[in-house]
């Protein structure tokens, strides 16, 4: 068979993750690779309770056909309970439900890329946003970071020298991968930076809410004056992946352009999941679901950084993350990850070799690890398991 | 606000069909203008004891991220109920579940075409389709029909013509608009020139199950045999459309670059809505449930071809569909369909002028109804105030 596919198709690679995450659902192995929550905490019963009487009460509406923006009383629950206390002013028309963040990466890039068009993204940055990004070709300009997340001046620098940058991407929330967050100068900067260059800024938030130490910031959307960011949310990491509900929110005229690509792309999310979704949010109390999901994550990120520090060699260096999913591991120059996991696996112990969160390669001495899916038992024996193995090295 | 988009925004519009849906819901109105199905049929009973068994015995995974390709058990429902029946022999390797058969077409657009590639399609062709290949700048070139289809002699014609044409979309089933349906030759014929030009024939048939007179045709698909063919499949139209569940089924090594890019698009389609579909395949009889849809449905049919009949001036051309969701009505030359519909909305009816299922334009006298979505009275005092309207035309 001779079949001729898109140029694009050349960009685009099954992702390692999810080839990893096939390979890992041995149950005997101790994964610290993918990004998933934790099931156990899933509101079974409250979930049961509420699809019942959505289905029943609702159910002509509930299976049917809605509209591509999505359904109304789940963005005005998402505006009133997620984005009002994190200081952002919405209406209904500046929020478009998306299936789940990913899409609402994918639809960004369709939406401001042309091939060649400058992303200036943090180094390094979510795997699953540069895969999403590749397929539209752009160039990707990194754009270092330091403890305090992306460096404003090497990203000024990076503005003023690539005119047909087309949109800033960050995670300035406990980073996928890094675990590390972004100050509020810089968060405060960055908006004012989408303003003066007029170059959308992309503000992915999955994880901003589950917060171990210290304080929530204000996210860079509150800062927006004149409507030069987007910010995405989802309920994947604060309550169920498995509904896929995501949303994308910006000024008006942007999110006009979102509906059109996504009536093009699926016509709408499931009319089931957001209303499911939506009588959940009024039933019940998402901020007390999220203080367990915070104290179980807590100590299992405890856990993972005492057990590196008990059982890793001293020399490597690694994120003590505030928040989110993720730590993020530096091992010595010349050491390469993907290699190493080769013989983790071999240990029954599985994490993401770093390398493919750089979208212009290199950087193998890094990789990713997390917490929040795996019993505080197994995070220890997995995390001494691996101290072996990289024992080897040092 | 000054946003730079990316080139494909200039041809991307928000579907007329969409945007009437909004101006249709108001409740006085009697409209034929969407495709939905009649929600009165939904099995909502039966749903929601199939939701509350799966969230209580499987929540733990229903809730949870899954694979990109879908879930097992739902990918072998479909093989086994859905394409063995229509002549299909597929494993699991050969389907991917997509959200519902719109995500199929957009996807199928990114998997093929480069800027200035062709497209060959039947002319007229549903504007869904249309509007998502376009983000993707293709080369429309339009098919003539007669009665029994796209017209296999001026297909050869244009594949001839052009070299760089990367598939041929085509809705064999009782096509959206016209309601036509093309002969079992002609299918035949079509899968051979496929093999022949190596070039794909995407196979859309969300109406295929939705017979009212006469017997099911075989698939294209079903004389593949050499992997050339595509078949999209949805339960949008025989179970419940809000689940958003499709499917696109295929050689294995399509169904995977389809894979790649559903990763990069939205990771996986609802996980809960999956097991859902699952698990009601299983429990009952989809079968027995479409035999319902097409009893109410060949009634509404019936009421809307002798209503035609009785109120429409005799000199109007219709397709007397026998099965689908949809005629397809032919106004005299220079007649625009558009600029009734401005005349129509005020006497409360509605309907999806036809220039918008021209990928090339032109065809203003033409329009499209459905009569799937609206009960038997208002059928038949629908056509009547529309009747009315088009006979100050005659």
């Amino acid at each position: 068979m001779n079949i001729k596919f898109s140029d694009r198709m050349g960009e685009i690679k099954a992702s390692e993750i999810r080839e990893l995450l096939k390979l890992t659902q041995q149950p005997e192995i101790i994964s610290f690779a993918g990004g998933l929550p934790a099931p156990e905490l899933f509101p079974i019963e409250n979930m049961e309770k509420v699809a019942s009487k959505v289905i029943r009460e609702q159910g002509r509406e509930a299976l049917q056909y809605s509209t591509t923006e999505g359904f109304n009383p789940l963005r005005e629950v998402i505006i009133e309970q997620r984005l009002k206390p994190v200081g952002i002013n919405a209406s209904l028309e500046n929020i478009m439900i998306t299936s789940g963040s990913q899409q609402a990466l994918e639809f960004s890039a369709k939406l401001f890329i042309n091939e060649g068009d400058v992303i200036l993204c943090e180094s390094p940055s979510y795997l699953g946003a540069i895969n999403a990004f590749k397929a539209y070709k752009p160039t990707f300009v990194e754009i270092p970071m330091d403890d305090d997340g992306m460096i404003i001046e090497e990203l000024e620098k990076a503005l003023k020298e690539h005119k047909n940058t087309k949109f800033i991407y960050t995670i300035p929330d406990f980073q996928n991968p890094t675990g590390k967050t972004m100050t509020i100068e810089r968060r405060k900067r960055l908006a004012e930076i989408g303003a003066e260059y007029q170059v959308p800024v992309i503000e992915d938030s999955p994880y901003g809410e589950l917060i171990f130490d210290g304080e929530k910031y204000p996210t860079i959307k509150s800062f927006d004056k004149e409507g030069f960011v987007i910010q995405l949310g989802t309920y994947s990491k604060t309550f169920c992946p498995g509904l896929r509900i995501g949303w994308v929110c910006g000024h008006k005229d942007i999110i006009q352009k979102y509906v059109m690509i996504k009536q093009g792309a699926d016509l709408q999310s499931s009319t089931l999941d957001q209303r499911i979704a939506a009588a959940y949010m009024k039933e019940y109390n998402l901020d007390e679901h999220i203080a367990k999901i915070i104290e179980v994550y807590k100590k299992r990120r405890d856990i993972m950084i005492n057990s590196m520090k008990a059982y890793f060699p001293k020399e490597i260096k690694f994120t003590n993350s505030k928040g989110g999913l993720f730590t993020w591991v530096e091992l010595k120059e010349g050491l390469d990850a993907a290699e190493i996991l080769k013989e983790a696996l071999e240990e029954k112990v599985a994490f993401v070799p770093g390398a493919s969160f750089f979208p212009n390669g290199g950087h193998k001495n890094y990789f990713r690890l997390n917490y929040s899916n795996m019993p505080e038992e197994k995070i220890k024996e997995g995390i001494e398991r691996l101290g072996k193995v990289l024992s080897k090295y040092y």
